[in-house]
């Protein structure tokens, strides 16, 4: 089959707030061929930005969009795909955006993919079986300790068994108010739920600051700590793995939900130390990439985690990465109630089984159906003109 | 003073080409200040793609654009700067785009400053003197030998002492293809002017493919090869490096200017084992991120050298930055015809003195002047729009 067009839907809930809660709006990307069939993907970065990617006029031959590498082309195997993948970064070489955008389209071919040969996408990119995932629910810490106390029960209520707080005031205050919003989380999730913290890279290049929490998180029986520093600060997130690792602290560091390509990854767990490689793939260019971390972190014997947080079409994009290693056991699952998680895919998801866990789907392609009814309802029209010409403007799915 | 608009001037040629010829288009930014003063900066990048991270819609607490995050902010001294900067990449720290977008913005609010305190950029970047660098021609090859053999006669007339081939057929048929081009352009520089090949990462991850070339051209006087394979492929690179010393071959490895932020140059300086890091100012994310590099090089013993294929208006940020290391001896200087290589700034520019050399200015901020009239030839009118409210608008400079 051929690829006949790439359509770009911008969703956002009509008030954005500054928080650092991802599920406010999406770039959604279709990709449809010449033999009537579709496939959908999701870009966890700048809507407009992204867009931007597919349509800008090309500046030499080492920045030309990703529509014109793509649509056209041929894509009847799992090769293709790769080789198309490829074209694109070639195309792409100097876009710095080129990852994030392509994350879509990435994803969206895969599921077209798979529908087309009429096989789920963990087969295609080379996995045996589909193994089952404990779900964390991924949620914000509430502004307070009593907040977050709220949370983590009704969490506890709907049934997870893992839970991991992330970003609002942590780090903002005290070293005291930071252990007060773990415990909060603790208390209210019981001795038994397994419990993350994302630290949203709040310590920057601070070891040290980085080091006494996780000393106290610790002794909250709190899995990992994740993003304590910067993406980019490699050699302090070594130090202090190594710190952790020489005073025998029991507690794991997580990262790489920054890394924007394959060797940033890499970098991070090579060099970096990290116990947990936490890679988005509407971030690092979909599923191909993803699929190059997880194998590596298999080579070296990091635990591979999801990053996820927009709609279960990329919790579906997400669970298919990683699907057959059995040992990566954990997934990140957005538990927000924003309707760009839930609504987006209808009527199926990546819904819990009755034992709490989930599983990446044997149907064909990713496996879950998109609504067109949120994206009408939530679509953000966007005109893009250059010089009296249009160069992209929104239209209905 | 207060930083109070940042205007943005997308400039193209009427035809671009497709060719690997950065000088054909440019995102050049503007920074105004409520004291009547401005600075001017250049992206090394798509103007459409980096004009939309200044623009861009709030998507959550990290993706807010550049302008929010500059626009009514103090710039008093360098300390300001670096403050508003680490502010930016804060606001933007899941834009992948961020880096190159913001160069334009960090180049120009240098400038200002300078402007401001009466002092040029290498000063108030902490350098205590501004030494020459040779430039070298930074060309593209002839389509075969004999055209490379023209472009490099033409070189020598114009009186340059060093000269850079790059991209175009090499590495796209046969060795001996290869050699032939490097003969031609050595032929037509004869022996005495100093030649570097640049491979634009035709090779990919084929450490042999790029040994086998490295080993010819070191026959020929080649000073180094630049960009042999991708920039991601750093532990290829370490491979050629080590085959290269191993077996004394007289060549260096030198890349670096797909880096997009400081670690990902740190990547290649510290386990990529590179003899020259390049790096683009329009890139990187500025000035104050390219110190940081050439800063880091120097602390390594590699050699820092520019990465500047744009107007003189980048090839002045970029001499600011290693000005004041004296072994960092030598810089990239587009020798091409576009006129938005020399034109953009007027009457000043960045130009040889009687032996040959260049040198940072002296004058207030980057101490060249923009030419007004060349962005009102060459602008592109851009119009951005969302739910008909316009995000962007292109007006006179």
């Amino acid at each position: 089959m051929r690829i006949e067009a790439i359509d770009l839907f911008y969703v956002a809930l009509p008030v954005i707030t500054r928080t650092a809660d991802g599920t406010q709006d999406s770039l959604v990307v279709r990709v449809r061929t010449d033999n009537g069939l579709e496939g959908w993907g999701e870009c966890d970065a700048s809507p407009l930005i992204s867009m931007a990617a597919y349509v800008m006029p090309m500046s030499h031959s080492n920045i030309i969009n990703i529509s014109e590498a793509l649509i056209g082309e041929t894509l009847n195997s799992p090769e293709d795909l790769v080789h198309l993948r490829k074209k694109a970064a070639d195309y792409g070489l100097d876009i710095q955006q080129l990852d994030h955008a392509i994350s879509g389209a990435d994803i969206a071919m895969w599921d077209v993919l798979g529908k087309y040969l009429d096989e789920p996408v963990w087969k295609l990119i080379g996995h045996s079986s589909s193994h089952k995932k404990l779900p964390y629910a991924s949620v914000l810490f509430g502004n307070d300790p009593d907040e977050t106390h709220a949370i983590a029960t009704s969490i506890v209520e709907r049934n997870f068994q893992a839970a991991k707080f992330g970003w609002g005031p942590m780090g903002r205050g005290s070293l005291a108010d930071d252990i007060a919003l773990v415990q909060a989380a603790r208390d209210g999730l019981g001795p038994s739920t397994k419990l993350m913290v994302d630290a949203g890279v709040i310590w920057g290049d601070n070891v040290d600051a980085a080091y006494e929490r996780a000393v106290k998180f610790a002794d909250l029986g709190v899995t990992w700590l994740e993003e304590p520093l910067k993406t980019e600060e490699v050699n302090a997130y070594k130090k202090l793995g190594e710190r952790i690792k020489a005073n025998n602290i029991n507690i794991g560091i997580a990262g790489g939900e920054g890394a924007d390509f394959y060797r940033s990854a890499d970098d991070m767990m090579t060099n970096g130390g990290l116990d947990y490689v936490q890679i988005d793939v509407g971030r690092i260019g979909g599923i191909t990439e993803a699929k190059r971390v997880a194998d590596r972190a298999k080579a070296l014997g990091i635990q591979y985690v999801n990053h996820t947080f927009k709609s279960h079409l990329s919790i579906a994009a997400s669970i298919h990465v990683f699907a057959g290693y059995k040992s990566f056991d954990i997934i990140e699952y957005p538990a927000g109630n924003s309707p760009l998680i839930l609504d987006l895919t209808a009527p199926s998801g990546i819904f819990r089984d009755s034992n709490g866990f989930v599983q990446a789907s044997d149907a064909p392609g990713l496996g879950v159906d998109v609504n067109l009814e949120t994206i009408r309802k939530f679509q953000r029209s966007v005109h893009i003109e250059i010089d009296g010409q249009i160069l992209f403007k929104s239209s209905q799915p």
